[in-house]
């Protein structure tokens, strides 16, 4: 077929390009750095959507949406924050377009605004500005509100999900009368998104904190979710901040406590983003195609009719109308492609490449025996079998198919961590690609210089890691636990 | 209580912001013309996108997303477009701050772009110049999508939800091989408007199709559906465009026909934002606040429990958990209002201002009868009731209440719908307030001057209008059908 994919060992990162592209997820938009979602990725996105959305409204939290512009001089407001963020931005200057007479336009310089507006690449600033009408006493307390939206931070250079100028997201934002209440916050959202990665993309995380040079612009800690993809490089998915009471100060949110006295309000912000749909195909998909967790599938299963002549179609048909039902009983959503303008095997190709869960074909044999063939994507692997209970069966393979592709993660990140205790070794592991475990001294110049020297970073401290005595594979100081390093996304 | 509102009577602007603050649904911003959308507000808003999303996917529309921002040059393309909406429009031209050196942020003007971006007023052109690339034949075709965004068209005067600079919305973009089944498109989706407008907001619609001047930039035909406001004034709430081969030409897009020939695709675009929830609150609610349409509530029935000593409040709260169960089984949501730091007198009329269209007080006595007190927020009667299938009585109560409220707004838009055959009953009736059907010489320079003289435009030409011979109340040149005119929001 025409949509040849480059294979991953040959290069796979244009491996990735091309089923991003050739699987209709997303394409480049001529707008630079931003893209393009396509139906069939969206309509992933959709699924990803709905599970956390579920997830943040069993735990407390609404939703809310609070404006795309941003004063510049709130930047300016959290010092860290300022650093971090109000760089890479882009820049609302003028709100009127003219003629140019000639039949284009023109931006009107008589229609430049006094104080420029950022384009929101996070809405810290925004938001506390807004908490504070919204906070007076403990009765407001704790506010969880989360928001989905889209969010631009300007890019040199962009990949399709991984990192691209315009980018979806959902940011939660809490606020809480203790310090102890916003960190168990900031913790319950790490488990919701570790929760997320595992039974939904099916990819293994670990969980851990940032070492400080990684932490949030204006967080006082950052917890992260990190996975790990095929080619041994690591794609951090999630991140929840504790942010202190930085914001709160930054813009004056105070509340009378049940003893009436004010005080500052503790903070969370966290977030996931499309960059999910990047962990989806990088961690799962293979030289034919993506490969889909059922549960994310937009269609779990596909029906392939096998015939020759117009009446071997309505047969088909007539029996696949019984199974459609039965499936969707089942909330099971499934596509019969009678498209007459393919053959089966440019079908069966196109389903591969889009990472159908389950591939069904049925000719006038199986109708006449009661058969039907069954193809696994996840395996590739083939089956005839009887028509009876046809349903439930694909219902339990849907299952075991969501099992075995974590499970196909889980082990293969087995395989790809490692433990380094000497700078030789290190090297070579990073070189090699994986997580590699390691003593490190805690100071940010040593995280510097190891990063400059191999490209690997502290991808997390892990949370209640084992504490063992040991020496930083790099300066040699006494260290107390090992942290993940990786080269990464 | 202290939220008391403005009345209607005193002043219906104020009584509208007033109440759309009050009752927590929206509020002004920092940013002038933006306004944050608030968890009660967001929640009304998520069901209409969930019930308008579903009702688009039933009749074959798949959701996908485009960038925020549009090249410049791109809104030259389309000649009556760029007239239409290049104008008041965010115009991002620099994508960098750099520090001050003073603790602040200023704009880096090493980094202009070579191309100004304009963030969407609308994204037929950014669609457009994509779905060159998509569609090559007639197998490609129809190309039915939706997104739903956030949009900015810059505002001088603003009001919430009914005209903000960033506003949230869906819009439609479809590609069709004949003229024929674009205008099928455009009419079909008028018609999922009309229903949504009807069913679930309870507002009665006239549909209709717009007059040249009132036409959308770029549009061959402009259907939309008008709601009446209590003040006798028109809310647009929703437009359909037929676009005919004007963004096909203007962006280059043709496909092969069956028949091997070059065509110019046929297209549509539709859309309703956030304003629907300025119609919502608007054509039902009154002095003592919101009142929502079941369909609508994130909050459907709430119990308020009456007691003096806290074993009271328990034996309530067992009563209560077996009516929320029950209320539950049957998809109804429902709040148990139990805070301890507001009385009932309070309470209740904090739903009211709330709009929840059932509230339920029960108190020790009820326990001992078995009785249970309703309250409806539409009449603002009260009734005691058995207990005795109590969830059933509600489910029947909510469906009557979606009911009553559609048919007091339908019994009061007949009310202010008035015919008009001349000038100076014309001009009496447009001082008053409501529809008013009379005829047109079918002359734009007529229309304006109307406006003009009486601040009425016309809000549509009735689709399948009566066809009677007339004088235009203007020019008293012969017209064939009546038009509805009216002042409007």
């Amino acid at each position: 077929m025409a949509k040849e994919l480059t294979t991953r060992e040959e290069n796979y990162s244009q491996w990735y390009n091309d089923l991003v592209i050739k699987a209709d997820l997303a394409e480049n938009s001529a707008v630079r750095g931003s893209m393009v979602i396509k139906p069939y990725g969206y309509a992933i996105w959709e699924k990803m959507q709905a599970a956390l959305d579920t997830m943040f409204k069993e735990t407390g939290h609404q939703n809310a949406y609070f404006p795309l512009f941003i004063p510049k001089s709130f930047f300016s407001k959290e010092a860290s924050h300022v650093e971090g963020f109000a760089k890479e931005c882009a820049v609302v200057t003028h709100y009127r377009l003219k003629n140019d007479g000639k039949g284009g336009v023109i931006v009107d310089e008589d229609a430049k605004l006094e104080e420029e507006l950022i384009v929101r690449p996070t809405s810290e600033a925004i938001i506390w500005d807004t908490y504070r009408k919204w906070i007076q006493s403990y009765r407001d307390l704790p506010l969880l509100i989360n928001q989905w939206a889209n969010v631009v931070r300007w890019e040199m250079r962009t990949r399709l999900f991984l990192r691209t100028s315009e980018f979806l997201w959902q940011e939660g934002h809490t606020a809480h009368s203790t310090k102890d209440e916003a960190i168990k916050e900031a913790e319950l959202i790490l488990d919701i998104y570790g929760k997320f990665a595992e039974e939904w993309i099916g990819v293994p995380v670990l969980k851990g904190i940032k070492s400080p040079n990684e932490r949030f612009a204006g967080a006082n800690e950052t917890y992260c979710i990190e996975a790990l993809m095929q080619d041994g490089k690591a794609l951090q998915c999630g991140t929840s901040h504790f942010l202190g009471q930085n914001f709160a100060k930054a813009f004056d949110v105070k509340y009378l406590t049940k003893e009436n006295k004010l005080e500052y309000v503790w903070a969370t912000s966290w977030g996931v983003s499309t960059r999910l749909m990047g962990a989806l195909v990088m961690a799962h998909s293979d030289d034919s195609g993506l490969v889909l967790p059922p549960k994310l599938a937009p269609i779990q299963v596909v029906i392939v009719p096998i015939y020759r002549k117009p009446e071997q179609l309505e047969a088909i048909r007539e029996k696949v109308d019984g199974i459609t039902k039965e499936l969707k009983t089942k909330n099971i959503s499934v596509k019969f492609d009678d498209r007459d303008t393919y053959k089966p095997g440019y079908k069966f190709a196109e389903w591969e490449l889009k990472g159908v869960p389950i591939r069904l074909a049925i000719g006038p044999r199986d109708l006449e025996n009661g058969t039907i063939e069954i193809a696994r994507r996840d395996t590739l692997e083939k089956e005839v079998l009887q028509m009876a209970d046809i349903a439930e069966k694909i219902d339990h393979l849907l299952v075991k198919i969501q099992d075995n592709i974590y499970q196909k993660a889980l082990a293969f990140r087995d395989e790809n961590t490692f433990y380094a205790d000497t700078w030789d070794e290190f090297k070579d592991r990073v070189e090699k690609g994986g997580f590699v475990l390691a003593h490190w001294d805690e100071t940010p110049e040593t995280e510097v210089k190891i990063k400059d020297e191999t490209k690997a970073s502290i991808r997390l401290i892990p949370i209640d890691g084992k504490q063992e005595e040991g020496k930083c594979i790099f300066s040699g100081a006494p260290s107390k636990q090992r942290v993940v390093f990786a080269r990464a996304y």
